[in-house]
C-alpha cells in the first residue's frame, strides 16, 4: 500500500513530517507499505539525509508550491496547482496511492479533496472526526468543523460515516451514537437536533438519544454527533482548557514552593497523563465522506503524530472504509428522501 | 435592600440555601441588606435553629410547592403558583424584593422570571450570562442556554447586556467585546455570525472580532457572545473536561506510588487551584433582559455559593444594572430596526 503525505503541510514540516515518513516506513509492523513523500525536493532531502532507512520505502514526488494555513481554500486546486497538498491529493485520485496524509490546512485539504476525490455517492457533505480520548476509552465527535450550516439529514449522514469509521478503526460492532445537544429529552434543542432526533431515532438501533456536553466524558456514547460549528468549538474550547489548566497549575504550584518540592515525585504520573491526553497519538482526523482516504492532521503535529496518521491512512484503507460508508449510506436512503430534491 | 431567596431551589436545599442566607446577614459588608427567605416553614425554621443571627434580617415567607429540577418550565407559573421560585420572584414583581437568587430550574427561573418581572423594553431575548474563571481574570459568555435559535439581533443584544454586567460588575470602562466563532477573519462561520458580526463591527467600538474557543482562556475577550445552543454546550463541555481531568489525575497519580507520595506537599497548590476554579466564587448567573435582577445558581450550590449570589445581586441592584442595559438599548435601536417587524 501506498499512503502519500504532504511533506510541506504543518507547523513543523518538513523536518517533524520526513522523520514521521520515516519512522512509519522503520516499523515492521507496516512492512508492507510505502510512503510517497510530496513537496520541495531540496528540503525533503536534506531532511531524508538525516536517517538511515530502507529507501525503496520512501518515494518522492516534487511539488514547488507550499499552501499557506491562511490561504483561501476554496479554489486551492486552481491557485495551488503544483503546492505538495494539491500534488499528494492528486496522487490519490490517480491511484498512484491509497491515501493522503497532510497536517497542512484542513479547509485547504478537504477543498482538495472534494474537487479531485470527490463525494462517496449519495453523501452529501464531506465531514472531520477527531478522536477525543478519556480515561474511560474516548469518542469521536462529527462534524468538527467542515459544515457550519447544516440540515437535519447532514447529521444523520455524520452518525452514519463516524459510526463506520468507529467500527472499524476502534473495533466497536455496534458504537453506540449521542447526539450533542443541551438536554438529554427528545424535545430539547433547537429546531435542527429536534427534526434529527426524529430521523435518527427511526434510522438507528444504536441511537442511545441526546447527550450533554457535560457528560461526554463519562461513556454516554462512542460517537458524538452535532454541525461543524459546535462541533469546531468544543473540540478547540477542550483544547485550550487543557492547555490553559496545565499553564495554571504550573503557575500556581510556583507560589506554593512546599509544593514546588514534590514536582519530581510527581513527574511520572503527570508524564503518563500527558501521554493519555496527547493529540499525537490519535493519529489524525479522517475526512470522512469522500471518496478516497483523505486525512489531516493537527497543525502542531510532531513526527510521532505523523507516523500514527500514516498508521490510521492504512487501517482505513485495510478495513474498506470507503466501501462501508457507501453501503451505510445506499442502506439508509430512506432517511435522507424527504430533503433530496432540495441539495445540491 | 431585600433579597427574595427561593429557600427550596438546588440539590442541597434547603440546608446549603439557609446556611448561605444566614452567612450572607452574619458579614458586616452587606448589613444594610435583608434575605426574604421563601419556602416551606417548618424545613427552614428548623435551619434556621442551627444558626445565631440577626432575625430582623431574615423574614420567611411561606411557600408549599417545590419546582423539580425536571419540571416543564414553560407554564410554572400556572402549575406550581405556590412554588418557593414562583412566590420569590413574585416578590420581586410586587416590589417586596430588589432581586431574587436561586439555584433551582434555569428554566423555570427564567419562564416565572419573563412572564412576572417582564422585559427591559426593547429587548428581544433575555439570555443568561455565566462567568468563566481564567488565570487572567475570566471573561461572561452570554447566550449561555436561554435561547437556542436566534437571530444577528438577538446577538448584538446579548453583547449590549453582557457588556453593561462586565462594566458595572467587574468594573471594565470599556469591556472587550468578541463573538466566538470557529474563525478569527470575518467572513468566518455560520449565516447567523457573519451577519451578527457586521452588526457588531457597525455599533460597537469596543468589538475586538470574531474570538476562537481554543483562546477564550488566553484574554482575548471580557464579554464572549454566542448563541445558547453553543454557549450552553461549552460552559458544560468546560465543567465536564475539568471534572474528568480531576479524577483521571486522581486515577493516574494511584497508578504511580512514588508520586502519590507527594500529595501531601502537592496540597496547598492544589486547594489554590481549586479555590480559584471554584464555581462557587463566581455569586450566581444573572438572566440578563428581565425588568428585575434575577440570579441562577448552579443546582449543585453551597452555602458560599448562595451567599455569593446573594452579594452579586445586590451590587446588580446598587449598580442600576436594569437601567444601564435600557439606556444601552435605547441607544442602539438602530441596529435592530431592520428585524423590527418580523419580532415578537
Amino acid at each position: 500500500m501506498r499512503i502519500a503525505l504532504d511533506g510541506m503541510g504543518g507547523d513543523h514540516a518538513p523536518q517533524q513530517t520526513v522523520k514521521g515518513a520515516v519512522e512509519f516506513v522503520r516499523d515492521r509492523a507496516y512492512s508492507d507499505h510505502k510512503v510517497v513523500l510530496v513537496g520541495e525536493p531540496a528540503a525533503l532531502e536534506a531532511e531524508l539525509r538525516k536517517y538511515s532507512y530502507d529507501s525503496d520505502r520512501i518515494d518522492l514526488v516534487p511539488a514547488s508550491q507550499v499552501v499557506a494555513m491562511d490561504e483561501k481554500p476554496a479554489r486551492i486546486v486552481k491557485t495551488k496547482p503544483d503546492s505538495s497538498l494539491v500534488k499528494a491529493v492528486t496522487l490519490v485520485r490517480d491511484k498512484q496511492a491509497d491515501g493522503i496524509v497532510s497536517a497542512g490546512s484542513t479547509g485547504a485539504l478537504l477543498a482538495a479533496s472534494l474537487f479531485l476525490l470527490k463525494r462517496i455517492p449519495g453523501v452529501r457533505r464531506p465531514a472531520i472526526c477527531p478522536y477525543l480520548p478519556s480515561e474511560s476509552g474516548g469518542f469521536v465527535i462529527c462534524d468538527a468543523g467542515a459544515n457550519v450550516d447544516v440540515r437535519p439529514s447532514h447529521l444523520v449522514q455524520f452518525a452514519l460515516m463516524a459510526s463506520a469509521y468507529s467500527q472499524h478503526l476502534f473495533g466497536l460492532p455496534s458504537p453506540r451514537i449521542g447526539l450533542l445537544n443541551i438536554g438529554t429529552e427528545a424535545t430539547k434543542g433547537n429546531e435542527i437536533t429536534v427534526a434529527a432526533h426524529k430521523l435518527l431515532r427511526e434510522g438507528f438501533e444504536n441511537f442511545v438519544g441526546n447527550v450533554e456536553a457535560r457528560d461526554l466524558f463519562n461513556d454516554v456514547a462512542d460517537v458524538v454527533v452535532c454541525d461543524g460549528f459546535v462541533g469546531n468549538i468544543l473540540v478547540k474550547f477542550g483544547e485550550g482548557l487543557v492547555r490553559h489548566l496545565v499553564n495554571w497549575g504550573k503557575d500556581t504550584l510556583k507560589k506554593h514552593p512546599i509544593s514546588m518540592l514534590s514536582l519530581p515525585l510527581m513527574r511520572p504520573a503527570l508524564k503518563d497523563l500527558g501521554h493519555q491526553l496527547d493529540h499525537e497519538e490519535t493519529g489524525g482526523w479522517p475526512l470522512l465522506g469522500l471518496n478516497g482516504i483523505s486525512i489531516v492532521c493537527h497543525g502542531s503535529s510532531n513526527a510521532k503524530a505523523i507516523k500514527n496518521a500514516l498508521i490510521s491512512a492504512t487501517r482505513c484503507v485495510t478495513e474498506n472504509l470507503i466501501e462501508s460508508i457507501a453501503s451505510g449510506i445506499k442502506e439508509h436512503l430512506d432517511l435522507f428522501k424527504e430533503t433530496n430534491e432540495r441539495e445540491t
